[in-house]
């Protein structure tokens, strides 16, 4: 069988003192960490679009990254040969899980129905594969911003061609995820949102885009997926402004329309910055609504405007997402994806393998501290004791609906005036510096 | 009578090839445009923090503003002393509404039963100059940022004892807007978030907010305030994190613990900006919620990261707001509050009324243009026009609830390749720029 | 002969109450303001990589442009065929000037040879064509940053091949500016800088830059080129720094490497602004060293953080561009070039009109107020007045170098207290938008 | 003797176990790394006006810091009694070295005369405690932005007499730090430079600063003062933008006033972000001038727009700034200056200890793990090869400014097409987490 990265070893966890640069120095999978193995907790999964299409271009360049198995074209039989070289590599780096959208997989064809019958002849291809690797498939999901027909949006087009463009797209992505097993579908609306206020009808749009969800839920119901949907929120870029900008701007619109039942948030590091919020705000505000579904492992450039999707190496962050991954449970449906791509500097094969290597090394890490931080309790100890006023007493009335403004008025007016303990940011940063 | 501004005339309106600094060359509150008086349309309000009691200080900076009616003090009689100087201001300025925080017109007291007679003896006063100059109250607020015990928040502190001085100091400030016949009521939650998730019980503080508010709209229902509640969104400053960040955090809130019904929001441009939306963005968000309420006039420096809380001056912004403001029929209990305050250098009184008069024209000036684009109708035309492929056909059936993936897959397979029309944004801008 | 824009007019000055789209209703070429006609003042110059190279694509979607002129191959033929295109354009738009990068008016060649090959014939093309409309070329330039050879930079790469490769490119694209009559030559250093400092030498880097720019003043005297080079600031993007990230990096650059005489600044609005300055921030620092020359006139959105290149349609923008450069005696071998591109979603050829119109109208609005503002003398009698403490007495040994710490320090005891006044920014910004 | 800390011991190193609060875990002074002890390396400092003057105010509350030794007022028996605490403090904590502004450790009185006074008189008792404890003063500087007559600037300012006031206290400062044997004195600008340009003659104000800051070079040399000036960089806050605005337009600055000579450059690490460069890009542009001499050591949050001086806790940033440190061959007359302030939260006493301690562990930790990768060498080994071709060949000719565009040219047409290894920038980031 052909190698299409015969210098590369399956990577294999070797310890914090290896010197193998393709070994994992921290990710053990089968190492028992908090009740479950590594592999379990970890969930990591490759998107199909980084690893197997990004040419590494930017705005100013073209793509640098090399390809060797790739001719170039965009016929189906070079869909067909990224198959394998996309489960060598899922081999080699030993993730389980992937993530699609259907463009990166299969190309359009001159009508849509010959798109449909690409896509499917591909998504054979994929289930194939899937068998006989014991690989599978985390979420897939429907292109609908690459295409100049999608550059006024999709479901939130002023064209209900296009409206009804991106429902057939999104039907036969749906039914290729439910066939592949993928344990959700995500949605992502790069172009759902404007350029400019100055010719769009925000409500209008908003309002199709409710009901497309809403068909799209439909859908899922009527072919039997019981996969979850997941939003994934971004503030901007490509568009000017997104309509799914942040958690809140997500869960707000879900609640108007009526589908929060039905839909959890996906999150993404380089978004929640992009957004001004750190990825902690976001995860907990979407735990917050019980609707922490996946997450998008990857880190920005905090001095760049842009999403730079670079793969998670900061210790700091990865410990802080998976404390929060713990205290929540764990993943069901969801999981950790790398949408994360190389630097355009690092164009060569086996960069991929260092890229995804320092990932999941970083995340094993954090995994690590984040249990041991739970396990001791420190921070949660400090937590429920400086909210401990609330526990009984008027705090406690408080809690339970029966306080009024003048209940607290007059509890206010007999006490002496309330001296507040120090929040002890300082010394808790240090706390957590010391589990590194 | 002792006058204050013995230098600045009463402002008229002398039209725009006037040469006096102190006259308005476009507010003339009597012209009638659009149906009502521009006196009608703007309901210009003047903060009492910013006019009175803003010393012009800054982080690195002791305060610049000469004050000469002020001691210096945190006397009642000092407090008392400031009233005629206020009221003389709005009469010169010929603005009719004011604002103002519990803390700005009354100082704390030794207890908190002083507080609150040292505020009802203000409060006395202020109700006398309205009923002699004819002046009212847009809103009233309480000031939960200030005083050291508010460090950790109000509503969300992690003291029960602080959250009662909270609900004691809004009883008393709802109580006082009601006596004074405010329209409105604002909560903004500078405290309301936090310094850092290391110490922080985010969704039990949120749990806290909501009862806080509910507690605010029971009361107002005993005491017979019909005034609208309003709550203002900023994202951050002076908290590193604030919840109500922005319009949809805002109404995502209000969704969660049942108080859109009781709600709107006060929008201000820095804020807006300060969170990474344009101004009308916030406004379209809050109008399609049903619940924009009042706007804080002010401007913030893009390139600035923090509250610069500047006049707002610029033509663009001000037509901008304006026309959200006539599109959704105009303000009901709100207005236009100018939280906005002179440099640090420009420390003289009569910098106040130079501030004050370049925001009032440059919202006249924009009224005017927003006037004149609505009633052409061009801008409005296009859009109508851009979406109309869902007036008829599929598009109707996808508006009205009877499109399904099925339905439209199978459109979208029986029609051409959709073609978009241009959405002619760099056409409507220099429209945008002919009616300037 | 064939017409390309075959329903767009030639486009004239039709007066601020014109209702056609297609033309100018403030740029009046030959009206006369401030001594010079506006086309003198103004040197507009079109950018033949945005007008006829432009697809509109961004990194999360294909391009979108309508170029049926175009058959969107590498060809010579194609090459040669967007020529008269171009012309066509710049005639019906009624610009004087044009800017170009050797590639995007000549692809490359299978080898270095060809390459030259290529782009000489295209040369002698747009010479011809030159010759024939009257129309010149402002500047030339040599792209440094589209191929992927210069992923780790030219004249800063790590690879003294690489390095050959720009040197020779930069050999033939200024000699061609000079056979074209180009009046300037830009550097702009998009991939001179780093994505990461892990792997970078930068000490090593600027002093190859260095080397680099003294080469090409060398050229230029051998050939007997008189035109000014130009380096053009930009903070980020696409690399993660750049080293001449703003006007002030720039200066301190050519000042250690000794090469002040021979340089000036082509300053960006869009980048300024993400460098975190004003516009006019970066012209005076330019104009204070004596260095600037020319202008990209374009716009960016500064809640976004990437290069949106927008056309510059903001009055006030304007005007204060036009006051720094009237201020220092207009410009000698530089102009307003639009390196400014149309959203992606107008994509229609109408929309390039559309957009340059839009530009020259609010250049020339620009032009007309601040040859107004200074006429009348306001705001630098009032600068001056401001200032009038140093032109006799302490002040005037100050600036004379007479005093010391020693000899002010002895006068300092010997004052009353300083007192400031006032520095009437509101007053002065109102007195801006009467000029409006 | 009275006991201002009496809970807190004197910290000492207990290694990396220890639970003790109290304790450093990784700060072992007299641990010898690379050939010098922790102590020597690090050159910890701490500031007069964050540890004894910082009430932990902000723009929106009043200051939470309690302070019970201070008695509130601007008396110099208050400023006299400060002094002891701050001894202890820096006893028990450990650090050597401090720094202060005029203003911090001594009040105005009612004339300058009386200002010099007072602060003779605290200086004196600053000197009795430097001899008693073995303490010593790293740097001092004047206070030339906190008093309302700075508003417009000091040696910027539009008047002369506030210009020459700013000229005495300089002239004072500089004569208590040579006193007090301080081996630095710095500039920093807060107040240099411009809330508008509307009312700013730019290049007057840097005229007036060049000559202020020659005449301190000249009054050192005359009193005989040989420590380093300091230039420290920030872009904006509190003015809209500072002319010293990061490190290459303050290099840039000096370079045209002809100062280079005498200033280095002392770079704070919030600073650094808020200008948009990475700590160690502002690093190596100073060392790159021969001009790094002091690092003001704290940490910004890259989310929020203003300099939030937190205290320096990220191992990544602390490692990071040694390797600079340690490749320039360590501090000579500079230090590491804990420019930074406990969260208004943080409002205890013990909670200075913390912070500090926080601070100085990290740096330790940074020290280590810099001075094995420096011992490693298989960063700098790796960028030494991606140089290489630089060594010898065209490459060297390059370097020794032999090359022309002649020669480039010749070379490149004939070579093949260059080849580029890759950039391994996830690679070297992987390796970097190893040594953490």
């Amino acid at each position: 069988m052909k190698e299409y990265f015969p210098d590369i070893p399956k990577v294999v966890y070797e310890g914090p003192d290896s010197d193998n640069p393709f070994a994992f120095t921290h990710y053990n999978p089968e190492e028992v960490v908090a009740g479950k193995t590594m592999r379990e907790h970890l969930r990591f999964a490759a998107p199909y679009w980084h690893v197997m299409r990004n040419e590494l271009s930017d705005p100013f360049g073209a793509g640098t990254a090399l390809m060797p198995w790739d001719d170039g074209t965009d016929s189906l039989d070079n869909a067909l040969a990224r198959v394998p070289v996309f489960f060598e590599f899922l081999d080699k780096i030993d993730i389980d899980l992937y993530c699609f959208h259907d463009r990166d997989i299969a190309p359009e064809g001159k009508t849509l129905d010959e798109t449909h019958e690409i896509f499917a002849r591909v998504v054979e291809e994929l289930e194939s594969y899937q068998q006989s690797t014991g690989k599978s498939l985390l979420w897939g999901t429907a292109c609908l911003f690459g295409h100049p027909r999608y550059a006024h949006g999709a479901a939130t087009s002023p064209s209900a061609e296009v409206y009804a463009y991106a429902a057939s797209q999104v039907k036969h992505a749906l039914e290729a995820t439910h066939r592949l097993g993928g344990t959700g579908y995500v949605f992502w609306g790069g172009r759902e949102g404007y350029g400019s206020l100055i010719n769009t009808d925000m409500k209008r749009e908003l309002d199709h885009l409710g009901a497309f969800l809403h068909m799209a839920v439909d859908h899922a119901k009527k072919i039997g997926f019981e996969g979850q949907f997941f939003i994934e929120p971004k503030p901007r870029e490509p568009s000017t402004h997104q309509y799914d900008s942040d958690a809140a701007a997500c869960l707000n619109f879900l609640r108007e329309y009526d589908l929060l039942e039905h839909f959890q948030l996906n999150i993404e590091t380089n978004h929640a910055t992009l957004a001004g919020h750190t990825m902690e705000h976001e995860l907990q505000t979407a735990i917050g609504a019980g609707a922490l579904g996946s997450i998008d492992a990857n880190r920005g450039d905090e001095l760049l405007g842009w999403d730079t999707d670079q793969f998670p190496t900061d210790i700091y962050g990865t410990t802080r997402v998976m404390l929060e991954v713990l205290k929540m449970g764990g993943f069901t449906k969801g999981g950790l994806n790398f949408d994360a791509k190389r630097r355009r500097e690092s164009h060569e094969p086996e960069d991929l393998f260092h890229a995804h290597i320092g990932g999941m090394d970083a995340f094993a890490r954090g995994l690590k501290i984040a249990a041991k931080i739970i396990e001791d309790g420190k921070f949660s100890d400090f937590i429920a004791h400086r909210y401990a006023s609330f526990n009984t007493g008027t705090g406690a009335e408080i809690e339970s609906g029966k306080a009024s403004l003048d209940s607290l008025d007059a509890y206010a007016r007999g006490i002496d005036a309330p001296q507040l303990a120090s929040g002890r940011q300082e010394y808790l940063e240090n706390l957590f510096n010391r589990y590194l």
